[in-house]
């Protein structure tokens, strides 16, 4: 019992008592219950692997996007992470595919292009009619997103290449924008 | 003492405690610095108007951004509140002039737009060449900014008409943005 209290302890926000009331939950469910999430948890890092065309975290191997046929594979968007996808996939706006880097350049850590997933994006872009570069808008991600844009501009003369738009975010007044976002809101202003 | 302490208290965010400390740092001052304060207060009031140009809250008239020659007058961005300038000065990326107008739509509140100081930037539509539409991306900020473009499109045939960008703020991780922020952020999306 103990040792499994200290096993759930080290999951993100679980304390002693969480993981107390975890533990003693496992300990009243049912024989099935317990195996099933024990099995689960090992089928998780036996059957997980990273898919071969995007990157993604997948248990198939091309995952359920790069095989879903419903989606538009001329329109990729380039994430820094897998749970990046989520927040793109929750807007319902984007039918495209995805492509993992797993990581922002970020020379103060000695992250270069080499250690970034890209030598499965560059063999993407023969059937790519625009890339568009989701990273965030941070230091890091506006670093990777200027060196992908130049490498594919070197890679492809007819791809169309975008950046996703830094703004004040919907719902919140101007007033509380900060400098650098009133800036970008103003320069990415688009015509109505 | 105490009528002075329950004027202070009128002030936001200035409770009974800040109140009586400004009216001691008063008693103390000198009767200059008192002066000072008491007729700098009553100046505000009586010399205070807004600029019959755009609208600002202003001294003189026309403002100082309307009579500044230094400023491109062929691009003018449209703002809710005079506070607003503020944000966007701080940017120190644009060089226009502004038009405040006082307030948004807002049906349920019963504001239509003839409560908007819209007649005075009808006017000046003929030295422009592009107008800003700078509200809030909220309900009422859309919707003023809609009515606006739909007025001067019909208003003017050559006229450029821009909306700031919605999108996820600088510094901040896509993970952080909501749906809509980055539902438009991909769809205000820019070419690299």
């Amino acid at each position: 019992m103990e040792r499994l209290i200290d096993e759930l302890r080290k999951l993100p926000g679980v304390g002693t008592k969480s993981a107390q009331r975890f533990a003693f939950h496992i300990l009243r469910a049912s024989d099935q219950d317990a195996e099933s999430l024990s099995s689960a948890i090992r089928n998780l890092r036996q059957h997980l692997r990273l898919c071969s065309i995007c990157n993604n975290v997948t248990d198939i191997d091309p995952c359920s996007y790069c095989s879903n046929a419903t989606r538009n594979p001329h329109l990729l968007c380039v994430v820094e992470e897998p749970t990046n996808i989520t927040s793109i996939e929750k807007t319902r706006s984007f039918n495209g595919l995805y492509h993992v880097l797993h990581g922002t350049l970020s020379p103060i850590h000695g992250v270069g292009p080499e250690h970034l997933r890209l030598q499965n994006l560059w063999s993407r872009l023969a059937d790519a009619v625009e890339v568009i570069l989701a990273t965030s808008p941070t230091v890091e991600g506006e670093a990777t997103a200027r060196y992908i844009a130049d490498e594919l501009h070197r890679r492809s003369n007819s791809l169309r290449i975008s950046r996703i738009a830094t703004g004040v975010p919907a719902g919140s007044d101007i007033e509380y924008a900060d400098e650098v976002t009133m800036t970008r809101s103003l320069e990415n202003r688009r015509e109505m």
